[in-house]
This record gives C-alpha cells, structure tokens and sequence, in this order.
C-alpha cells in the first residue's frame, strides 16, 4: 500500500541473512501480513493470487486424471482420531480443540481438522460397497490446522490452505500406482509451472506420514541450500480401511479391505517458489505462474506522453489478444527508475519499455528480470516474440536452479563430511545408510540434517552406512530442511 | 455409487411433503451426505460441482468490478469479538470456541469465524493509512461456522462455504454506493445464471446484520411458497472502523474514520436452487450453471451398436467444439429408459437422443428437462440449434419461476389476512408495517412469517400497518422463510 511508495525499504541481501532477506522480500512485496492469531498469516491479495494460479493448475491435472471435488467437514469428533493408532500419535500434540460452543460444553470434544484421513475414511466405509464404486477418486481444496510452535510465513503456519487427495482401489496394485501417479503430477507440475527442479523418492519410516505404509517425497533446495518437501504422495495400504471398516464385495463374491492413498500439496509451495527463485532484488516469479507476465512502461517527456500512451495502449491489445498476462504502470508520479525497481523486486518475468524514440524506430525494449538481458524487438513482431522469450525464460529459470542444486550436492562417507556440505557449504548431502533409526537419528542431532528421501534415481549408489560404517541399505539425500 | 443404480428409490411428491421431497432428491441427485459432525454435511462431487460452477460465475463478476481475493485467518480471537457490542451480542450464542491445543489451555480462547468483520477490521486498521489506500476491495472465499440448532443441508449447516467481501471507502457515499453495487451483482448472477427472480430490498432494523447501519437482501421463492435470503450486502456506516481504529490521513491533512462495507453468498444458494426449480422427477438446471448441459444418449439394438455409436462420437465433438458442457451415457447394461429418469433425476437441461432410424434420416432427438417438448433437429444444425435451446431454457425457467412467484403473491390488509397467504395459500404477503418493531413480532407470533425485506420497487404502496392499522411508514414482504 501507500507506505511501499513512500519509503523504500531496502532488502537484505541473502548472503548476509538468509531469513531476514525472505521476510524483507514477502513483506516489501506485499504478498502477507501477520495476523494476530498467533502462527497464522494473512494471504494479501499479490499473495494469495499466486494460490489461485498455483490451484488452477493443479485441479485441472487432477480432473485430468480422473478425481473430481468434495467438501468434508471442518470437525472432526475425538472418537475418529483414536482409530488409527500412530496416526492419532503424529497429530495430537498439534490440534486445536473445540470443547464448547456458545456457553455450553460439547459431550465429545471436535479437532480442526490437520488432515482428513479419518473423517473421508469414515464417509468411504458409508459409501463403498461394490467393486463398482471403485476407484473412488476424491480430491478437497481447504483450510488445516497444525499448531506449530514455531512458524515461517507461507512455509509453516499453524493454518494453511491446501488440496487433499484421498483414494480407494480395489487392489494394492492400483492404489500404489495412483500413489505414484500423483506424485507423477506433483513433479509436472512444480518443475513444468514453478521451474523448481526437484528429487523425487521415498521417506524413511521415522519421516513417513504418520499412518501411512510408505510416504514418498518431491524435495526441491532453497538458495540457502536447505530442503523444502514440496508435495507428498501416500501409499496407505489397508490401514484405514481397517481402522474404519472400508470393505466392499469383490468380483468374487467376497467382501475386502480397500487399499487408499492420500496426496496433498499445500501454500508452502509459495515458500519454495520464493526461495527457489528469489535474489537480492527480489521475487523472481516463473512465466508460467506469473499473474503479470509483462509489465509495461512507457518512459519520456511529457510532451511526448500522449503519443506514448496511444502506442502502450496498442502494445498492451496486442498482447493481450495473444493470450499474455500483461499491465501498464502509465502513473505519472512515479520515475520509470522506481518503477523498474518496484516490477524487478515484484518479480514479473519481462519489462516491456517504450519511449518516443523506440516509436521512432517502430520498437520496444524488452528486458528480462532472470537474466537482465535487453533487446530491442520491433512492434510488428512483439505477439511473435514475447512468448518465445516467456518460454525461455521459463526454462532458463529451471536449468539455473537445477544447476544450483547439482552444485551443491554431494556424496559423502562420514558424518563429518555430511557436517561439512550441510552446515558449512549449504547444501545436500548423498549417503549410505544402513535402515537403522539410531544411525538416522545421530546425523540428525549431530548435524542438524534430516533424511529428505531414498531417490528413485540416485546419481550415485552408496555401499557404506555414512553412522555406523556397516552395509548400506539405501542412499539417501540428507539435508537441514524447513 | 452403486446402490442407486439397484434399487430405484421413488422421489416423494412435492405437493405430499415438499420437506421430504427435498431430501429425498438431494439425495438421489447424490449431491450430499450427512457427516458425523453435528449440523455438518459432505459436500459429493456432483455436490460440490454446482458451488464450483457458482464461484467461477460470482468470482468472475467480483474481479470485474476491481475487488481482489486474499485469505484471513479462521480463528478470531474473543476480545476482538467484544469489540463491536451488536456484532457479539448476534453470534455469541452460535460460536464454537477452541479452548486448548495439544494437551494445553490456551490463553486466551479463540472463535472459529462466523464472519470475518472483526479480523479484517483489525487488518485494515494496520493497512490503511491514507486517502491513497482507499478504496480497499477484497474477497474472500472461505469456510465459516454458526452451530445452528435445527438444520437443512445446503440451506442451514453447521459450517457453510461463502464468501465475504469486505471493503474500506473515504466517504459514505462511495460505501453506499458499494453496497448497492454488489447487491446489483448479485442480483445479475442469480437472477442470470440461477434463472432465480428475486425481490430486491432493504433488511427492516430486526432482521438486519449485527453491527451494520443497514442490510440489504435478494429474496427468492421456493415452490413450496417459502422465501430465502440468496444474498445479502451490508453498509456498516463507521461501526467497524471505530470499533477498530480504522483511520486514513485524508487530502485535506485530517484523520478520519473509512466507511464499510461486507457482502456475502454461501452455500444455501444450492438449496434455493433446487427448491426454485426442480420438481417431482427431481433437479432442474439452468443451462448457464449446470455442469452438464446436454447429456447424449445412444438407442437402438446391439446390432446397430456400432454405427450409432460412431455417430455419437461425432456429435459429441461438434457439440464440444461448439463450447457445450456435453457427455455421452454409453453403458450397454442400462436401459435407454432408465438413462432417460436418471438424466431428468439429475436435471440436466436437454437430452440428445440418437438411434438408427434417426441416423438414417440424418437427424436426432432433443428433449427438454423444463417442458418435455421434443424435436428432430438435423444433424448438421446441431451445433447451431442446441445453444439456441439451451437460452431458450434458461430464460423459460427464469419466466416460469417468475410467473409461480407473481400469482402466489399478494397484498393484504390485516393479520388474518396475512395468515391465510403465507400459511394457506404459502406464499409472499404485501403489507404495510408501521416500523414498529412489536407489529413486527407480533406478526411474526400469528402467523410464523418475518418480514423479507422493504422492497425497492413494491408492485404497490400500501399506507395502514397490517398489525396495529396506524399510518404504514413501509410497504413490507411478509414471508415464511428458511
């Protein structure tokens, strides 16, 4: 608002402070607000757009593949958490409970719900009788509660906004195949749309979703060298269906367990975007993602003004008309200097310039914010060309991050060595571990590093544990994390 | 699922029990499901498709006319509550109160939100500072809670989906202005999209919004004579920004207090709609918000099978092409007659069907839900006819609800009177009231009808209060009402 305009705050350059540089960069671009609710944020509009892109584009592969939308109650009775034992373990330090209403007391106290598993499994034991009414593809856009004791805007909340995918398949086979094809999803989406490259696997137990039979992961590193998990997908196996009786009669005549999974993606992924992009002027935002993808500013004299605008007007159609996100800064209050400034720290992939000497020359300036690059592009062409650049900057925006990551990432065989490339060079670490808790819990409390997930596709296999120097069972990718 | 396609389950007539004939097709229709949680439905997906379509009309409508969505918390602290005295005093007795987290006391206790005023209130007195921050024009989709004590899924439950629009102007005037203008907006969406004609009006002061200087309401009749408010938009005068400290430097260097606003649309707007429209073969549709506008149905025997199915397949592509929310029914287990009741059960606007002996004479069937009229249309003039159709329906529906509502309506001159329209001949009564409030309760007592609203534009004015038989200060819409 007004204050933005009158007082140029400066931001922190990451190098010097990491976190102070994400606070100073989420605040300067208006994207939240804290609220007085302790742990909660306000999503300010330029905030919560990003949601509504990033929602756009993850319902409309979800409907393509199949699920369709529910709305499950906000409530969930005491009774339902304690059915599944580790998943009323993972959760209950952390639910906000409701016990009265107007002045009187409830007999059965009712959770915000952090996950609907339990209730959604509940409905699905009502719902499902047949092998007909299967798979049974459901997906929720809503409001989670996790009381956290300590929070990071957008990143960990103690509300959050998110979207959760809960399934139910006839046989083991088909509902691990949807686990991964979600996760399938997740990946297209954040590094087709974010252009955050990312590492996909599987949790370790102590890191899986409590209740889950196996979690697996897209990790992506922030540009201070920590993991941010950025979609998870879960196979759970009967668990749920035992624990609420989900049973249907098969082809066979016999009545079975389901076999569910549930997915979820959440507005920490804001987070990540940020951190996976942002630089010391900054947001960076991704093309494809950009809720303005140009911005346009006309520049000169007064006297020229009106000649300039006629041209912003007819540029801004063209692009409009070619299906670009396009506006027009025309204020004439503010520099075209502070305006360049203002768009590159809000983080819009192209600045369109155009003066009386561009017109002139039947031109525009156009000057990429990833890059800095400039080039000059005559009016004829610019429907042709603002896409191309839009593209490439879309894939540039991905290789940079890609090679950041690879750069910093590498194998280790002792934990002094995991020490070194997690603390000191800020990075991912590559190592063997034996499957032992005890061993992944020393590197954690020596370190400070989590296990992120045992990759699919390790650049490296590892033999030795990195703990105890026995046999490795996996690689795995550790790192400190948010 | 699968249950409703073995037993058939009748729909109870309207004119037996219009309350069970409700259930009995939100059921059937499979449009929702009672939850465990007191008061709390499930939203299923064919549920849950017509609030998606319903947003992307209302949220279309909000971005036009310059407002921005953000997300604010859902828990309201009490003390903010106490802040505005009508405000709490109103939804004291309906709010859930979160007293602990984890095993602890919290403390202070927290509210989950009824309404946002009081924490977008507290907000906009930390974002507004000057004349330059105005107007302030934001939405917000969300999740909100009053524990009712009797409930009616869509129409009353114990947590609803809306939204809320909360705006901060320099004068009254233009706060005014804002409210009337969303109340157009509404009117446009439900009137337009919905096929709902709806009486445009203010709240008399007992009915209106705790905390605003005046409401205003659309008011809508259901077949069985009752009324729903569809929407209402409030003017909150400088209530809020007292209560709240909202102030702004204006151009003339003085502090002043912004003027409010807040308007809303929730989930009961699905309740209205089935109740305007559907009769006793179940939904009805408007064309404009159904998910599905036509449903294809191929016929004949299996010998034909092939050639009208590759028919269908055309068809389907044209109609797609042509921007048509279209599917096709090819299951070969059920019969063309049940697709015909399951489809009109459903309420999808026209059905399309396609046989060989239609084939053969290049044509196919269109039946229309509203009316039951068929005709042959070619099959080269489809993709020009249907659209043609399908306004002709939704006007129709608009015109029919309108025609039901205008000859269930009259004026009345005394409570006995008044009795006999909303109770015998359930519909909407004309009188004049004195603005009493004791008239209007005890109106209320006699007959179970509350006052609608003060229309804009009454049909006539009527000058003697229908209670007390004193000079009538407003001619009032005397309703029963869900």
């Amino acid at each position: 608002m007004a204050k933005e305009k009158e007082f140029v705050k400066e931001i922190t350059p990451q190098s010097e402070d990491f976190s102070r540089w994400y606070i100073d960069t989420i605040t300067k671009a208006d994207l939240m607000d804290y609220s007085p609710v302790r742990g909660c944020i306000v999503f300010k509009p330029d905030g919560y757009e990003l949601w509504e892109a990033i929602t756009r584009e993850l319902d409309r592969r979800f409907k393509e593949t199949g699920h369709r939308n529910a709305y499950f109650p906000l409530f969930i009775p005491e009774s339902f958490f304690e059915k599944e034992k580790e998943h009323v373990e993972g959760f209950n330090p952390e639910l906000p409970w409701v016990t009265e209403v107007g002045g009187e007391k409830l007999e059965e106290r009712l959770a915000i719900r952090p996950t609907s598993e339990t209730i959604i499994g509940y409905m699905y034991s009502q719902w499902i009788q047949s092998y007909r009414d299967l798979p049974l593809l459901i997906n929720q856009w809503a409001n989670v509660v996790r009381w956290e004791k300590r929070t990071l805007p957008f990143l960990r909340t103690s509300e959050f906004l998110w979207q959760e995918g809960h399934t139910a398949h006839a046989t083991a086979e088909e509902a691990e195949a949807e686990t991964r094809q979600m996760l399938d999803v997740y990946t297209d989406f954040v590094e087709n749309e974010l252009s955050i490259p990312v590492i996909r696997g599987q949790k370790t137990p102590s890191e899986k979703f409590p209740g889950a039979v196996a979690t697996f992961s897209i990790e992506a590193m922030m540009k201070d060298g920590k993991a941010i998990q950025a979609g998870t997908s879960h196979y759970l196996g009967d668990n749920f269906a035992r624990s609420f009786e989900i049973k249907f009669l098969d082809r066979d005549n016999e009545r079975k367990y389901v076999y569910t999974t549930s997915w979820g993606m959440s507005t920490r992924i804001i987070g990540a975007l940020i951190m996976v992009h942002g630089d010391d002027r900054g947001l960076q935002l991704p093309p494809r993602i950009a809720p303005t993808q140009v911005i346009i500013i006309p520049i000169g004299p007064a006297k020229t003004r009106e000649r300039v605008l006629l041209a912003t007007d007819e540029v801004y159609a063209q692009l409009k008309a070619a299906g670009i996100r396009v506006r027009v800064d025309a204020r004439e209050d503010l520099s075209p200097g502070w305006k360049f400034n203002e768009y590159e720290m809000r983080g819009i992939p192209l600045r369109l310039e155009l003066g009386p000497r561009d017109l002139d020359a039947n031109q525009a300036v156009l000057v990429r914010r990833d890059t800095g690059e400039k080039e000059t592009v005559s009016l004829d062409d610019l429907a042709q060309r603002v896409p191309v650049l839009l593209s490439e900057i879309q894939q540039s925006m991905y290789d940079r991050a890609l090679a950041f990551r690879v750069e910093r990432s590498e194998p280790v065989s002792d934990i002094a060595q995991l020490h070194e490339v997690v603390r000191t060079k800020r990075g991912f670490a590559l190592a063997g571990w034996c499957g032992d808790r005890a061993c992944e819990a020393k590197i954690k409390e020596e370190t400070g590093a989590t296990s992120r997930n045992i990759p699919f596709d390790p650049p490296q296999t590892l033999s030795t544990c990195v703990s105890c120097g026995k046999a490795a069972a996996h690689t795995v990718w550790f790192a400190r994390a948010y």
